[in-house]
């Protein structure tokens, strides 16, 4: 077994993790970073902003992950002891598939798991089922992104371990989704937990600090999902100490 | 300018690279492997394929070089010194691209080209011009994977480092390109040498030994691009042995 | 209110199609025929196939309905009395989307339904929310594609008027999915229901005969959808005289 | 011989098509209206658009043509003396496609040509080869649509009737491509003839007038592919026979 499942095992008893049935899934509540592409999260850059999260996660005990592109996993995960996600993996087994990003690929190269159907990244819906029963099949935990109440509660069926719901009209903006449509947050996770009541339940889009975090939790979600709002920052540590303030 | 962008250039005066007006450029005849996303090729196995590829091209002075799956790239470069070719890279600036290739990315990982629009990934018109526009930009070497006579030529009007083409129903197959269908080796040559005479042509598709690199020479390639016949061998530096005695 | 939607309510009264709640909807059980892109059901050759349907379905009162390409739908419409469905929609609204298949337009041409989501020409699970708004908004009756339980379900969530499970690896295939797996016929008519009771379910994939088509009910399906099994049939009418009579 | 082809024929010795070496073919210059999938030109508004067009046509003399959605070609042919083209076709043969556009399927209903590879529809480059091929085999007249000097170089190898450059940025527009960016033009009629001098080629973007078509002819273009600049106008018939007048 190589050495990062054996500290994906460590943070589990950390409570960075918990495993529940044997599957290796975040503690929750938990405050998820997806870097995207952006040049300030590229390369090096990457692994700067995880060993600030590494830190605040470290003196807080507030769980956190960071998904990054395919190829910063293996350095971020060497890096960092939180859990490394990667962006995005493909409805594929291994073969001949030149260029796209192949379930067992990520894995080995350190993620503990990984984002399915980001609203930058949609998947047919044939497709999320094959990426949900790879992920499943390789212990990756994962989070199935969707875009409204209903293709929550259309992803909920698949029994994922987490849905994280983000309006696309709200993504990258100012106003967090936890203030300009909460009730798409608690109808989600209603109509998740109503589907399957183990799939925990992310939000996201416009969130940018402990309030909009504090509100989202306040509303049901197991924690929040959010990328510019840490990776656009000037003072990133601030911000990540601010988010992790709205839990608890 | 990071290490490992020195390193190229040390490839370069070692004659692996040659750098034509400030362009990295794979020296040929050349030798390029593409993993794709085989088991036999992912994680710590393609890092064992390109260390096998760098022992031989070092004793034998054939220019080498491998494509490997974007998570992997880091580490490959870490361990070898031939070349490391991304696989893929979409049309992309920084920003928010969840999950997609930013080329920005596999440069800052350690490759120094990228395969465009392979087979198995093919790309629109106006996207090969853009990825091709940013590889350039950011002096990425290039190869890019064309199916036949026609579409060759067209790729060649964008004056890319490298057009390799691979006639698709020939791909993982037993007859090389070279012996099925040789004409389309030396017409792709001649087509795309009449737009563009600086652009250099490899082909691949069945490519399984160094009698076939030997008949792509003749045929006026620079080189072969091929896959299974590595991959998928018992004795893979049996194999590349054999493909570099091809050359000279 | 075009000629042709009076028709349609023509259809209704002559007990080919259901008014619920105002929607418009085929009367179950039902045959339905697509006829996908084959040489043998293009132009011309589609109406036959349609006038032939017509005049069976009137003898015997068994309710069909025939899925044609865009280009076929105007003509179709104006030479038979059964439904006439478009193959696919678009998640559009009018505007700049040159080429594509626009809702409203397959609704003027005359369709009074629509396939959503086939197996050769599956959508993102965000555009299938989005063509069953659209079908719905525009009083378009819907069919959507599945190919297995877990993604029936999950299509369920959205409310459709109708469900088609058809395992991809059985489509256009010797042996019928309800002899090959009808638990995927019986569990997708349960997984469905449980969702959402009004959602109704058909079933495809290698349906040749009327004892598929009556196995096919037996198993809670409301109908089959087929293809090859009469466009590629010599003897069009004896096939769907028989599979008629697998219908009570 | 369906009847369409005959009056296809008739275009031809009336002058709105020219026949060489036995392709049909616009005759030029010639001014080509996409409808796209406005809600101004869905259905019977598309034929009255097509009417207009007609009546100045044939008043004029000067050549012009409407590509329309797949669901509206049959009627408009029914109803109008100009040739009527598809707004796309897909790069497949006859077969299990459902909901794609076969280019049998869009010839059979009454289209003399087709667009490819619209800004709005973009291909990749092996299926714009096969598109082209297709419209060929099928003697389909053919306006490769691309976004660049460089593209419209590209397209031209392939030896389509017509290549037209838009600007992406500019379709839509206030400000036509003329105005704008005339190089574009320009340039882009140099690159195409270079390749091949039978390649005629066409301008669009934001043209919206008579002098817009003048300043296309003066910049070496063979006519302009326009869309909102008739489909949005008040007075439709003013603006087409304002365009018409830009042409001698």
């Amino acid at each position: 077994m190589p050495k990062n499942i054996l500290k994906v095992i460590d943070f589990s008893t950390s409570k960075k993790n918990i495993v529940r049935n044997k599957i290796i899934m975040l503690k929750t509540p938990v405050i998820v970073l997806n870097v995207k592409t952006y040049a300030e999260a590229t390369g090096d850059k990457t692994i700067e902003i995880a060993k600030i999260m590494d830190k605040v996660s470290n003196e807080t005990d507030i769980s956190m992950a960071i998904s990054v592109q395919a190829t910063d996993i293996y350095k971020c995960r060497e890096t960092v002891e939180i859990p490394v996600f990667a962006e995005h993996i493909d409805p594929i087994k291994p073969g001949s598939h030149t260029g796209w990003t192949l379930p067992e690929a990520v894995k080995k190269a350190g993620a503990v798991g990984t984002l399915i159907n980001h609203s930058e990244h949609r998947l047919k819906l044939a497709d999320i089922d094959t990426c949900i029963s790879r992920a499943k099949e390789l212990n990756l935990d994962h989070i199935v992104c969707t875009n409204n109440i209903a293709t929550s509660k259309a992803a909920a069926v698949f029994s994922p371990n987490f849905v994280a719901v983000e309006p696309p009209e709200l993504i990258g903006g100012d106003i967090s989704v936890t203030t300009a449509d909460p009730g798409i947050v608690s109808g989600s996770v209603e109509a998740v937990k109503k589907i399957d009541e183990r799939v925990k339940v992310l939000c996201g889009a416009g969130v940018k600090n402990g309030k909009d975090v504090a509100k989202s939790i306040e509303l049901g979600a197991d924690g929040v999902l959010l990328a510019s709002g840490i990776v656009k920052a000037d003072d990133k540590e601030k911000v990540i100490r601010d988010l992790a303030a709205g839990i608890k």
